[in-house]
Order: structure tokens, then sequence, then C-alpha cells
């Protein structure tokens, strides 16, 4: 039987079978109504309440600051289509050129609307420079929402100025964490951020469930209104199997993550020497400061989509573009943003390893790559 | 061992376990995800076809008319915002007075933006009259939205009569049938709907999911924007797990439709009998066409809030006033808009029976409520 190497952890995660096992009695036995008066909904809303403190802890909020959400794309909306009406008098909006489209879209549709955004440039390195940010922000600025962490290059942006910035005019500061919470430590006010985004499936958690991390006194208008659940921000009956998978995926994740770190630093490095030992022809994306695991690679005179197919056909799951979606082929806005030249931007596939990845998963890789590269 | 009966099937039910049985494989090892074009994406691909071809068949619609969102609320509050802003002529929206609050919240939002909304009154049963609905409806009416079914006494709406009344102006026409999927029969073409909201845990599907059905060329924004997915109506990584799930459970709901409603019409009757018999002074709320196994009673000179911690104690878990949540106790609006007198809606409670009630169950309902009723 063939074995299956799964190398597309910043598409989606394989869920943690601990994350499975804590969620299936809230799936099966414990299915009351957490919203509910009686008895039977104690246990759905201890969960709730439990995996809201733990989740606040993994990234050091209040418990009060977590708002569960359907998962990123949501969180991200939210923050952005959230802040929009509030001033008529505060109404501009900065993002970069790298975002996620969960945020380019929501900018769009704002944008529509009569709020103006401005589209901050990022360098070869895929890195917003703070000086730029200073130079287009002015008092009317009301949200400045910049990602902790690019999806197809991995490279991380530095927070802390950034929010600083936004915070000097008395402009919100919201960030799409959704790469980066469970992968890097992320300490809500280490960053400064008034607003950060998450979603599960990417940290080992389960599909469809996220949440917007608000800092207290954030202005921010309910998105989805409805019930009174989640102090009346967020309406739906909780999805407390889904939450308490949240829970207990991103925990496990941020008590591993300096080990998770050092093993995929380890198979980082052992995939790039492969690959230079043999001397394929390449070059890699992101800046030094990345995702562990997120490896961005350029081969000049290949199409990545073939290079992916090829990949498949041997069993390993690599991606292209943004791999969002797969109807989207063109070559991605971030590859466009950092002024990757159209050879090399043609001939790119990101390879996101994560924690269950083993130095033979990468020894069989780089045979791959090699085969088809010859 | 204390037995536990659950009579509260409006507020959630339980996940039925084929449903979860048919989830688990999407939870465990067929976690790639469906938007990517390798082989490791294509069985979560055909779930989720396969899914929507399940759903749109037991409601009568085709495939590419069902958009998967995280539940009722979501479908809702996408319904009435995603209409909004479309024609600045034709702006004008109509809703009833006792639709969920995951409909009037969302009225509110847009009426706060400048757009009308009128709120139909209901009679004394629930129902909304359609020479009512003929007399507010104008040319500039937008969208008019009336429940299938009400939440808290069961009434069943004539959607049919009122979607035509819609349609004779050009307003588009959605129904919240949140409470009707899988448990009374569902036809958007008999309807005449334009759009339909559902929610899975109404019908032993899961927690976080359900679904809007989009009638083909009905003008419609996207709510939440980002990916592609949903043919680009709803972004966010596809909830495989949680839309297998939901397929699942409604296939069995609408398979058995006429044998529940026998058996949950039978458990009304020896209910209602059980307490006449004993000579309990109660009335019941709600119209002769309601949603099986839905029952309102009031107790004049009872708190319904007292009696569902009575009934609680005695293992027994009912719901009062609209039972979306647990700090909202003062006397619904929906029996303020039925004119139910003061004290009985302060006696109110509602028992809501599902397909895996038994006969055995309503003689200890029955009984609970006779001791405490003396």
């Amino acid at each position: 039987m063939k074995r299956f190497i799964y190398a597309d952890n910043a598409a989606t995660t394989q869920l943690d079978i601990d994350a499975f096992e804590a969620m299936q009695p809230y799936l099966l036995e414990e299915y009351g109504n957490a919203s509910q008066p009686y008895s039977f909904a104690r246990a759905p809303k201890k969960a709730l309440r439990e995996s809201r403190e733990i989740i606040a802890q993994c990234i050091g909020a209040q418990p009060d600051e977590i708002f569960f959400t359907s998962g990123g794309t949501e969180s991200n909306n939210w923050a952005i289509k959230g802040t929009a009406f509030l001033d008529p008098e505060k109404h501009g909006f900065i993002t970069s050129a790298i975002e996620h489209h969960a945020i380019l879209r929501p900018c769009a549709d704002i944008e529509r609307m009569g709020y103006p955004v401005f589209y901050l440039p990022v360098d070869s390195t895929g890195k917003v420079n703070t000086a730029t940010l200073s130079e287009h922000i002015a008092p009317d600025t009301r949200l400045v929402s910049i990602m902790a962490a690019n999806n197809e290059i991995g490279s991380i942006q530095d927070i802390p100025a950034l929010a600083a910035i936004a915070h000097s005019v008395g402009a919100m500061f919201h960030t799409d964490a959704v790469q980066a919470v469970g992968h890097i430590k992320i300490d809500v006010n280490d960053l400064g951020v008034d607003m950060l985004s998450a979603s599960a499936h990417k940290f080992h958690g389960p599909k469809g469930i996220g949440f917007l991390y608000v800092r207290k006194g954030t202005p921010l208008a309910p998105y989805a209104s409805g019930g009174s659940q989640e102090n009346h921000m967020r309406a739906g009956t909780e999805n407390i199997a889904s939450i308490v998978g949240m829970a207990a995926a991103l925990k496990k994740c941020v008590d591993g993550l300096k080990d998770t770190a050092e093993h995929l630093t380890r198979l980082e490095t052992k995939l790039i020497m492969g690959l230079s030992d043999a001397n394929v022809r390449f070059s890699r994306n992101g800046s030094a400061a990345h995702i562990p695991g997120n490896i961005s690679l350029s081969f000049p005179g290949y199409s990545g989509e073939a290079l992916l197919h090829r990949l498949d056909l041997m069993g390993i799951c690599v991606s292209t573009g943004s791999a969002c979606n797969s109807r989207e082929t063109q070559i991605s806005h971030v590859l466009q943003a950092i002024k990757l030249e159209p050879e090399l931007a043609k001939g790119t596939i990101r390879l996101s390893l994560g924690k269950n990845n083993t130095e033979g998963d990468i020894d069989e890789i780089v045979d791959a790559l090699l085969r088809i590269l010859k």
C-alpha cells in the first residue's frame, strides 16, 4: 500500500485525536443547548466556559474577549465589516496587498460602500514597511488590518510596531492570525492588537469553528444578530463540540510550540539541503522570520501546477498559488505583491509541513522532486 | 438511576447516531481541504457534492441552490442583510411580529441603516393574515420574510399564499424554516419561496451547520466574502463532516416524516388528554396547523419559570418564553403578539417532543405536571 504524505498544513490540518475525543461526548450525549436554564445544559455550559478560558490563556487574553465564530473567514469579515459603520468621520481603512482573500474581499465590499481602503505594498520578502504605514495613516483611519503571518510564503510581520503606529492616530488594529495561532507564540498584549482572527482547522482543530479576539472596550458591531449568545455579539446556538475540540487542539499546539518549531525547522533545513545538494535550481520565497514548516519554493522553467499534479501522483499533497481554491490558477496576488519574476512565480509550490510530518517524509519529498526535476 | 426526559427538541435535538457515523470519517481520515486540486481532496469534494444533492432533494430544490452556512442564524442574517443594499429604490422590508430574534434583530440592524421594516401583526393563533400583507405591501417592497413555523407555539403559516402576494409586486420572499425543515413536508416550489433558512441541529444534525436555499436568479449579495467556496457566495473552508452529518440527518427525518408526525400526534393527544382528564386548568397556544410535537401550554396562576425548574428537578427538560437564552425571562414577544392574557403568558411552558420520545415519557411528564399543579 502506498504511503501518503500530507504537506499542505497551511490549507488545513488533520484533526488531533485528543481533540476528537474531547468533542465526542458533546456530539453524542451532552447535546443540550448551552443557553437553556435546566440541568441538562450544565455540562455544555461548563464546557463552553472552560474552552473560552483555555483559548484566552493560550493567547494571553481575558475569557470575555474571546468570541466564537464559524472560522477565520467569519472572524475577518466581522472585524472589517463590524467596524465600518461606526463613525462616518473616522472611516479610512488600511490593509496590506498580501492579505488573505477573507480580508481583501470584505475590504472590497466596504470600498463599494464608500469606505476608502489603502493597500500597503510589501517588500520582496513579503514584509510591510512600518515607515510606509506611518506615511499613509491619517487621523481619519479607523482600522488597520495586517496579517500576522502570510499563508503562501509564511512571512511574519512586525505586528507590535504596526499596531503602535495605528494606535498613534487612534485607529484600531486587527490582525488575521489564522496562519499564526498555534504555530508561533501569540500574546495579544505583546502584539498590542485590538482584534485577532483565528481558525481551528489550521491548528489541528475541527473545521467550521474559529474565534475573534476583541480587546475589552474595542468598538465593534455584532456580525450575526439574533439570540444573545456570546454576550450579544455573535448570535447562534453554541457549537459546543467544535469549541471544545478547538480548545483542546490549541492547548496541545501551544504546549508543544517550541518542540514543534524545532522539529519543523529541522525538516525545513533537511528539505532545502536535499535540493541544494542535488544542484536543483530553485529559490525560496518569504522572509527569515516565517511560520515554521511553511516553505514556498520557485523552480524556474517549471509550472507549479504541473509540479503539484506530478507530486500528487506520487502521493504527496502540496499547494500552488494561494491554494485556497482549485479553480483559481493565475499567479497569486501574494507572488505579484512581492514582485516575483513571472518565470519564478509560475513555477512556485508551497509545502507546509506540520507536526505529523517526519524526516522520512522529507526524504520522500526530496526524492520525488528530484525525479520530477531530473 | 433516574431516567432523563428530553422535551425541548425545538431548542436543539440529539445528533442522530447514523449522522454521527457518517461524519466520523471526515473528522478523522478524510480531512483534506475540499477546495484543493489533489487526490486527497477527492473524497471530501465528493461528500460535499453528494450532501448538497441529498439536501436539495429533501426540499425539492436544485443542488446549486443550496448554500451551506454555520446555521439558521447566519442563514437568516444573510437573507436579510444580503438583500438590503441591492437597490435603493426598492428598499422596504416586511416581516412578522413573531419571527425568531435571528430575523427580528437583523431587521432592526437594517432599519438603523435607513431601510424601513414593517412588522405584520398575527392573530391569537399566531397566524399572519394574507389580507394584512396585501394591505402593507408596496411597489418599493424588496423582501418579505415570514417564518414557516413558529418556534414557541408551533403555528404554521400559509407560505404559498404569502409568497404569491410578495411576488405580485416583484418583492422577494424568504422563509425562516428552521423549525419546519425535517418536521413537515417542505418543497420550495410548492411553497413558492425565493429563499429558505434551515439549521441542522433542529433536525438531529450537528450544531454549527445549516443552509440557505436561494432560488436560481434571486439577487443576493455574498454574506461572508473571501475564498470562492459555495460558488463565491459564502467563503470559508467547507465544514465537510458537519455538512455530511446534516445531509444524513435530514434524509432520515424526511424519510420518516409521516411516521414521526403520526407518532408525535399520538404523544401530543396523550399529553393533552392526560391533563384534561385530571381537570387541570390550562390552555394551549398556537394554531391547528402546527409543528408535530410542539406544545405550548399556559397554566393560569403559575409561573412558567417555576414550572420549568420543578420539572427540571424531576429530570424533565422543557422551555419557557422564547427559550433561546436563559437570561431573557420576560414575557416573550411571541406571546405578546398573540395577545395572550398576562396571567396565561406568565404561566406558559413549551414542550417540544421529538422522534426519540416515547409514550412512557408522556406518562412521566403528565405525572410530573400533575404533582406540581396538584
